[in-house]
């Protein structure tokens, strides 16, 4: 029971989010932490309400681990954390140096990169976060200067976490900041980011062959 | 060693944030627990510098545990409660689900809220954000209709925290959520809420009485 694992998406995106869904950052965990999973679907039309009984936001993705039901990308990732040495550390000290790191992808880069980015997209003008995203980023790059992974000298899943959020095109050409830079390419080139988000663009190709078909 | 707990906050802040800076968090969870605790600051002038090592964002609160040391609120607080059943239930589903809910607060609920009332302070007119947070506000209020608890038939720490987002003036009074409303009511009315609260409005109260003799 305890590996049984399914990851839940959407059933199909369009181009623009492909390789960005989120449930790559469950793939990629398991990826890293050699456990098998099964990857699920719910229908991308009226996603925003045909699963609010398990996600009451209308996100994916979600995930089953046996019994266990869980949603929020960051609450499986800490999941599969628990897991998995791979993705953190047993000693206290680690543990907590990369919970603090997760948190602070979630909590305090994601916060302002995310919003910043969807007002961008919604064409507003004077975007208002401008600053805030700049010194979020200016503070990790001084922290990504100076090592090679944010918690416990090793990979952990707060890079994971922190690579997937600052790999987001906008927020990856948004100022120079070559430390950051440098560490997400080291990140995506790991093989099992290459793998998840392969898997993840070749789940929505197949969607596409689905839908012409059936078209 | 495991009960020796330190919630760093600031020195002084302006009336404005006093009762809302984010070591309250942490207060209110010790005292849910029934864990000891001491407050210890760091200057509030220069606070965007004078604590990076601890804090690579410039940020308060953090928490030490012994020798344990870590940032970001929402980290000490899953730290608290992984040190106590008061805070999140032992059994793997009522764990799961806690987990899920202090995730969904930081990276779902408060990723719109602290950008949105952020927006408005900074006084940009055409915010962008409204209509996100409004859809994310109405999805809470469908939850809260249906239970007392969010997580676990229970108070929870996901309570705690998703009370102490709701709670701010500007989230709290935008749009008519009975549920809500009612959730947030009730969670602060809580002695536990109501010693933090109290305590950290006495602590910024006695810095001022300082300044005062020192000025």
């Amino acid at each position: 029971m305890s590996n049984d694992l399914t990851i839940w998406t959407l059933d199909w995106v369009p181009e623009g989010p492909r390789g960005f869904v989120r449930d790559l950052r469950l793939r990629w965990a398991c990826e890293e932490a050699g456990l098998a999973y099964t990857v699920r679907t719910v229908p991308f039309e009226g996603r925003e309400t045909n699963h609010l009984s398990r996600q009451p936001f209308g996100q994916v993705p979600y995930l089953d681990d046996g019994e266990l039901k869980m949603f929020e990308s960051g609450a499986g990732l800490l999941h599969l954390a628990r897991k998995s040495e791979n993705l953190m550390p047993r000693d206290p000290a680690g543990e907590a140096e990369t919970l603090q790191w997760i948190i602070a992808a979630l909590n305090s880069v994601e916060m302002v990169t995310v919003p910043w980015w969807f007002l961008g997209l919604s064409g507003v003008k004077d975007n208002g976060l401008d600053g805030w995203v700049q010194s979020r980023l200016d503070h990790l790059e001084t922290v990504l200067s100076e090592r090679e992974w944010l918690a416990a000298d090793r990979f952990t899943a707060a890079d994971l976490l922190t690579a997937d959020i600052l790999r987001i095109p906008k927020v990856r050409s948004y100022g120079d900041r070559p430390a950051t830079e440098r560490y997400v390419a080291r990140m995506t080139d790991r093989p099992s980011f290459r793998k998840a988000h392969f898997d993840q663009l070749a789940h929505f190709a197949a969607a596409d062959a689905q839908r012409s078909v059936a078209g």
